[in-house]
């Protein structure tokens, strides 16, 4: 099936997993994608403004992502890690030496008052991405993660710790009062003709999104069909903690799982050939379920995907749902 | 002959000359050197806190400069740069990998309210270095160049203009205002046995420096031979751009010229071999003139001089100068 022009996606995406999906989208809809990405995981570190799932998804989009980790630049070298190493610095968090350069305009540019979007978009357009990619909030939204210890910000979580607590939940300080991205508008003449949850962690890569107020009653009153894909394949997730986090929640790793996390916000979920026992429970929960290979190895696997979903959006416009 | 313990030598210095200068005291003196940094061509560059003169004085003396250009760190690499060009940001200004590391350091640290003088102490202490660095101030002072089309910041005209305009003066804005290192005392307890000019452009290294109030008197009133180091030989600068304001100046670039410049502050000056037909010329003025090779190749050529200084000021001393 060819996609009929001018489709157009809205995709929710934290990092690496998002990221693979949107470069799918974005080499089958060009302009005509639109990725809304988590700032959660923002800080400051060693004076500059990282923005960590926004740069992964740039740079995948630009194709100069590391293949091997997902996220940084192909190629990277690490003198200015060496060096402050050397000179008693943090190095718990590895900036490599050509990342740095986005670290550095972004920090420059947004301490004169650009907007993240805006910073956001020139970095896009020169590096020759053709989608749009918006950071969920000009206004500064953070993870905290709560463990049985206290409450950490979530790059501690994350990389300092490397997950190894077990976390109790999760809270967005300052997006009960941020808003969504002025540019991201979901009115009459912008209804997108599928919004696409990515398969990203869904606690912290698209909880946080969720988070800011009236985006997601927005994305269910516009009429486009909302379909997820199942970042948890046969019970583990590809990347990162989502599994992990799941059980100590409570919930078991599942595609079931994430199904009825989303459940309330989304019409459909693809989930991976492995895990097709679970479709029919996840249609006893009024959702449709598509089965596909979900594991994006190569380009060609994330672009295969990114049309399941196409196709999957369209089969649900013709049955109206 | 040998160093008397315990010498204790004030420098005044800028980059490079001053540097290799410096470099010889070091290795003759260790900790019973102070060396007082100008930092009228310091600048905020792509964010961060940048000390051109410090830094050189620092790698310098940690043994880590790029012996090619003087400035920088050996076996630097440029990923950071290419990128940022690749970005489309500013290239001018050509900042290291490695040598990064120092002013993400510096910028954070400053941001937090900590001092120039604390954050180059610490640096220093991280990679080795024994001799105290002290950035002439801890307020802020700009090396403004004036011309006929107007007046430009200082690295402006160092860097990214290469020196190809007409100088017609110089201000230090700040400096009428600003208090000398704190560190760096004079007074009874204090007083060095020589106070050594190093050879560093008289007009926007080393009169940045006596540019701030009290410090040239008490350097004359301390009762410590005052010996400059003439950073012209053979009527050219080694390095950078003091003969050519020389002449912009109006005045003829040579030793003797150097001597009248500083002849109210010092007592001696120590100029090249071939130079040596100026000496009468500067004894006129009432100066000692020391005449011997000057230019430093190597870190014996450095500390060879360091020691001629030495061996100067002693003769200074006994004759009752």
């Amino acid at each position: 099936m060819v996609v009929h022009d001018p489709v157009r996606v809205l995709a929710l995406a934290g990092g690496v997993g998002g990221a693979k999906l949107a470069s799918g989208f974005a080499e089958l809809l060009g302009e005509r994608l639109t990725v809304v990405v988590n700032t959660g995981d923002d800080f400051e570190h060693l004076g500059f403004q990282i923005s960590p799932d926004l740069d992964t998804v740039m740079y995948t989009l630009a194709g100069i992502a590391n293949p091997e980790s997902g996220w940084g630049i192909a190629g990277e070298t690490w003198h200015f890690m060496s060096q402050i190493e050397r000179l008693g610095g943090p190095a718990w968090f590895r900036l490599g030496d050509r990342d740095l350069a986005t670290h550095a305009i972004r920090t420059e540019r947004l301490r004169r008052g650009d907007s993240l979007t805006a910073v956001t978009s020139d970095l896009c357009h020169t590096l020759g991405v053709r989608a749009r990619v918006l950071p969920m909030t000009d206004d500064r939204v953070r993870t905290t993660v709560h463990t049985a210890g206290g409450s950490l910000p979530f790059q501690d979580y994350f990389v300092r710790l490397q997950c190894n607590v077990v976390v109790s939940g999760f809270s967005f300080v300052g997006a009960a009062t941020a808003r969504c991205n002025a540019e991201l508008s979901l009115n009459d003449a912008n209804v997108p003709d599928a919004v696409v949850i990515c398969p990203s962690n869904p606690y912290v890569s698209i909880a946080p999104i969720l988070a800011l107020p009236g985006l997601k009653q927005a994305i269910k009153d516009c009429g486009a069909p909302v379909i997820a894909v199942s970042p948890i394949i046969a019970g583990a997730a590809v990347k990162g903690p989502a599994a992990k986090m799941m059980r100590e929640l409570g919930a078991a790793p599942s595609a079931q799982s994430v199904a009825e996390h989303y459940h309330d916000l989304i019409d459909a979920i693809v989930i991976d050939d492995s895990d097709s026992e679970s479709a029919g429970a996840i249609e006893a929960l009024g959702l449709a379920a598509r089965t596909t290979p979900t594991l994006m190895r190569t380009q060609a696997d994330r672009v295969r995907l990114a049309q399941e979903c196409l196709d999957l959006a369209e089969a649900l416009r013709a049955s109206g749902r």
